[in-house]
């Protein structure tokens, strides 16, 4: 048996798809507003959202996770990754049933190269064995058995718990120098 | 903090929903053919059909296993665990990802006491951090890194390696005496 690699699990909203970057888009269209990223620090959408918790009708679209950018860097730091670690795609879609076709999709659009075998939708994430977990949402970490990373994103900026990257560059210093 | 529950992950098909009663259902009928249980001993249903691996066919209809039988006992014992266990679904739903719908509905539908956050769609169950893993499918206890329970089906009948359970009142007497 060959030695085993460490297992890196890592998010999908917020960590390699910009699902807030859609939802401002749409935001901002819908009600004729003008919030930007910097308007959120430390804040969900939400909060500052003439919506409120309406917000998440936009989650009812089964389509709307298909078509999330990309976030910089994270195809060519996860490929490199792959050489060195076996990654998981861990993402809490159970909050959002009606996304898990989309973003089976778009992860095989976008990140072909990790197999079925390795991507994992769940809701509590302590169900997941890896050594890291790559996340934007620290109650992720809680219970979580490895080593939480904690994936900068505006409603975390202010949190201090954990080691943080605020992009994939910085992924790629942790985990490849 | 209290006394963390040990954790037991239950896989879907042919542990709790009956997958291979409607397969066998679908095939006789389409391809008028009598093959039974008993006709399947310590083997897979495609090695004994005349389609063979055209099988699988039948998946890729989404709606396939929205109407699967409810494993005898497995709904009230299940209920019953979870009073001394943390209880989680982990399906390999990734290997028929038009089934992700189908599955969370059935899931819904037959077992409302499972919440969002312990369902698990994976591929590798070695991503699944629990003590026991109740699954037909020896690959999965490979790399699992908790106990493996062998649920009983026709394909697994000459396996000798690992606990064994023959329906949900075996489960029961295991974790419940």
């Amino acid at each position: 048996m060959e030695t085993a690699k460490q297992r890196i699990a890592i998010d999908m909203d917020e960590v390699v798809a910009d699902t807030l970057g859609k939802l401002l888009h749409c935001y901002n269209r819908d009600y004729e507003d003008t919030v930007t990223i910097e308007d959120l620090h430390g804040k969900k959408l939400r909060q500052v959202a003439k919506c409120g918790q309406e917000l998440y009708r936009y989650f009812d679209d089964p389509t709307f996770f298909r078509d999330l950018a990309v976030m910089p860097d994270s195809q060519d730091v996860i490929r490199e990754l792959q050489t060195r670690y076996e990654i998981f795609i861990a993402s809490a879609a159970m909050e959002v049933p009606a996304s898990f076709a989309a973003k089976y999709e778009w992860l095989k659009e976008h990140f072909p190269f990790i197999p079925d075998t390795h991507i994992v939708f769940c809701g509590d994430k302590s169900i997941i064995n890896a050594d890291y977990l790559i996340d934007d949402h620290t109650y992720q970490f809680a219970r979580f058995r490895g080593q939480g990373i904690l994936y900068t994103a505006s409603h975390n900026l202010e949190e201090t718990r954990y080691p943080r990257v605020n992009n994939w560059r910085d992924v790629a210093d942790m985990f490849l120098k």
